[in-house]
């Protein structure tokens, strides 16, 4: 008998274009590559339809995704079973049996991604991969008062890539939590949705707080503007991680 | 006129045959590398005596090198200069002048090697290349305990590699730490002078009775025995980082 399936899955974005498969089946996605992987561990074609289409180089966690398949191997094994199928920079970390009903994108109530900052005056090889390299000292004080302006519900367009195509551009940021462990700044950030880039968008501009940039209150204007232009860089994509979908 | 500049070097070691370079110029080496980034820099051949020979796949964020170059580069500045040469996963860290009689690898006083643990039910892809990955819940304070035994002045060849040649198997081990942070747990271990994958081994033992494989204090037993079939096996390079060399 089919079941659903819910996977939890861990990846290195790094070398992955990204977790959309495309049409070029040579570019490499992680979409992709799972579905190959678990094609192969249960001989049959699998689609896996993910909960965030996280950019190339994004990093993940906590990616969500379901899959439909009609398996002996009990739900709670699949993880281990995967194990060998799986590339080194993907894992399937937990699996759970859902309801035919769930949504892997619609019924998220919300999500949280990390932001990882080398703040030092040289760059580490060994986190160049995991972390956006900024130089100048950062204020925690000052990027966690920049972030506590962008929580609540808000028309983020300022924060968006321009050039995205969404009916809506309003979302909802519960909470941006700022904190330094020696050279290492981390911003997590937990919201209702997020447009295209728009993590990224708002780990620049608190970082351009940090940096004094222009003060903290700045991000109320940027916010009012709905002008991208007015709002801080698109951060790298090596620093970001999808930390955890709640459902 | 010429001046000896002593470089500290840090590199992700995963894509690295090690640091030493090797007659076939098609083995990829750290040492290769670096010497081909400072000939463009200075447009002339460099040659770039290293402390220590880490190993395929061992990390550094504290390996020192020497070089002699005629430049009017300041010497505090070759770092920066020498940035845009470099591959991503090598970074020269800092860079001071030298005596003549200074010896790169005799005048070593002791070394720092970290070596990074993965304590948890499941893997993940982020750290695979800088952590060796464990399943078995380790006790702390044992390895701890198991680590005291390994201290001080011994012959270590329970700890060497067979087949490697070395005069004399006597070493000193100045301290060993372990400290567990969430389900990263790291050992640090500082003596002067270490012989071939002897911190592996060291790792791999204090592991085993972590692990409960054995009680600590059997480690008295596996150095007396002076034979390598007695102490744990050699754990994985990706776990080791060449911290700091003292002079």
């Amino acid at each position: 008998m089919k079941k659903r399936i819910l996977l939890t899955i861990a990846y290195d974005g790094t070398s992955y274009f990204g977790w959309q498969k495309q049409k070029d089946k040579s570019i490499k996605t992680v979409q992709r590559e799972i579905e190959n992987a678990l094609g192969q561990l249960f001989k049959c074609d699998i689609e896996c339809e993910g909960s965030s289409r996280t950019d190339k180089g994004v990093h993940a966690l906590g990616q969500r995704a379901v899959i439909e398949v009609d398996t002996t191997i009990p739900t709670s094994k699949i993880p281990i079973a995967a194990y060998n199928f799986m590339p080194d920079d993907i894992t399937i970390v937990e699996a759970e049996d859902v309801n035919d009903d769930f949504n892997v994108r619609f019924d998220v109530k919300n999500k949280t991604y990390e932001y990882k900052i080398l703040n030092d005056k040289i760059r580490n090889p060994l986190l160049r991969n995991f972390t956006e390299f900024i130089k100048g000292n950062l204020d925690i004080i000052s990027m966690e008062e920049a972030g506590s302006y962008i929580c609540g519900t808000h028309d983020f367009k300022s924060f968006c890539a321009t050039g995205s195509s969404v009916k809506s551009t309003v979302r909802t940021v519960y909470y941006i939590k700022v904190k330094r462990e020696n050279n290492i700044v981390t911003i997590l950030i937990n919201g209702n949705g997020f447009l295209y880039n728009m993590v990224r968008i708002i780990a620049g501009t608190i970082v351009d707080a940090g940096l004094g940039k222009f003060p903290p209150e700045h991000v109320k204007d940027i916010l009012d503007s709905l002008d991208r232009t007015k709002a801080g860089k698109t951060l790298g994509p090596h620093g970001l991680t999808l930390k955890k979908i709640y459902y």
